[in-house]
């Protein structure tokens, strides 16, 4: 069996930068593997290591970045996820001023969660786990982002559809792309409202592809079923007209539409949804059904200028 | 074959209010038919007839309203949707000022779409069909909205999970409820993006019941998976932020737990999520997987007062 290159979780960041020093390199189309501390940075192991607690510096560290051998500016970087495997145990935190609601809750809050047989447990409750990369992202344009926020490069969109059997599109603003991700969530819902999942360490195994000359202006995540335009901006309201903007779009090129055919196409076929309604850009998602989108996405996308599209 | 009795689609309302005439009654348990024009109000027959031609007046009719009877204020009704017979063409408009990008738009466009095998045709395309019903509501408790607007009462949700087989569950404020429902569509996006989705006339056959003193917040709808808590507000955001605090305090009272616990447990379990994104007030719901809140909905509703939740 061919040994996979691997990324220690030693060997992180925390921003997305134009500059960032890569820690290894990789052909496109080979395996790597990418082993992440959970977003708490490791530091709650039992319920009383609670957020005021915590060193916010060891907050969300990205594993990696490495470079990808040939990807230049311009091109879409494409990211595979063939495996998450977790550690045993997460973790889930909360406390006054989190999240959503966080100007109504009075305590902080700590619960670690086994997950064991398929399920995350909370409680007598067993949830189904569904491994997601909360962070992934590439060196930036211009302009420093934390881990912990999202934008065009990527970064933390906290999207429940970046999953095993799934790839991830990412325009590529430098030489080597700069890949680096982590924050995995055995389970989370639409929104991430109290402003952690759970939270867990794990190592994540990705095959990577570049298509030349592809300029995205947002990530898209590819499933199965559905193609997600994944929009990060400072409101979710902002970022819910962006996404729906970047749809219509891709349908209106993809079909040779008029836009107003395309935009009624959406009407129809697209789900207008929320990734998550807490970090310091909010993250929207545009789900259009492969029904409404026929064929390789890589299709449609290689080749054209995605970046008057948002 | 016992006949039920139908409500014609020449009864119908432009509004919901307190004191709402009704056209027929029923008892809970009972079979009922609402025969429903499109939202349109049969006005668009052709491609030729635009947004802009048409008559405001005559838009979102909803059939009734009904009497239930013995459904009290301080009730909660709940609607079985059993069947939703369509017409074999629906439409769609859009135009200038019209969704989320009506800015962007510069001219009005109508499609007609015929529905056939299941599906609903849109040029080349084929979206398969998920017949739901757009509008539904009671009586106010105070107020009159136009039956293109979501509230307490219900109204214009958009709400794509109203399907068959789903249950609608609406706050009683008047004598007898007074049910009317309209706005089927064939398919729709979340978000409803352009202002319109395949609007079609349709035979929609349901049965009620009443749960005594259980008075809720906002209206929900129960599908073999999940329960959606459905909040319309002026604002997206507003209304996702009032979802959330819904699905909190349900899961809260029905678990037992602390606030914080409560809210953690939504942030792994429940999805956030919009319903429609262009009427007077926005729609949001936030869904709860069945596995976050096992047995039937209606003992965990029943006989509570769910007002002080949103």
């Amino acid at each position: 069996m061919k040994t996979i290159k691997t990324i220690d979780s030693a060997q992180y960041v925390y921003a997305f930068t134009p500059e960032m020093a890569p820690v290894s390199h990789i052909a496109p189309g080979e395996m790597v593997r990418f082993d992440a501390l959970d977003a708490l940075g490791g530091q709650v192991r039992a319920e009383t290591d609670i957020l005021a607690g915590l060193d916010f510096d060891r907050v969300n560290p990205a594993t990696g970045p490495i470079t990808i051998d040939g990807a230049k500016p311009g091109d879409t970087l494409s990211v595979t996820l063939h495996s998450i495997e977790m550690d045993e145990q997460g973790a889930i935190v909360t406390g006054p001023g989190m999240g959503v609601l966080g100007d109504e809750m009075t305590s902080y809050a700590t619960r670690m969660l086994p997950i064991r047989n398929a399920a995350v447990e909370f409680g007598g409750l067993k949830l189904p786990v569904r491994p997601m990369v909360g962070v992934i992202g590439v060196a930036t344009e211009t302009g420093r982002y934390a881990t912990g926020t999202a934008h065009r490069h990527g970064g933390n969109m906290d999207t429940k559809e970046i999953g095993v059997g799934s790839t991830v599109y990412l325009p590529v603003s430098q030489d080597g792309a700069q890949l680096a991700m982590g924050d995995v969530h055995a389970v989370m819902g639409d929104g991430e409202v109290c402003v952690s999942a759970c939270e867990v360490a794990a190592r994540i195994v990705v095959e990577t592809a570049v298509l030349k000359a592809t300029r995205l202006a947002w990530p898209m995540v590819e499933t199965s079923e559905r193609i997600h335009v994944l929009v990060s901006l400072p409101t979710i309201e902002e970022a819910l007209i962006e996404a729906t903007r970047c749809a219509v779009s891709l349908l209106q090129r993809a079909h040779g539409l008029s836009k107003e055919d395309a935009y009624m196409l959406a009407s129809l076929a697209v789900d207008i949804g929320v990734s998550q309604l807490v970090d310091p850009n909010k993250t929207a998602k545009a789900s259009i059904p492969k029904y409404a989108l026929p064929g390789p996405l890589t299709d449609w996308l290689s080749g054209q200028d995605w970046r008057g599209d948002g």
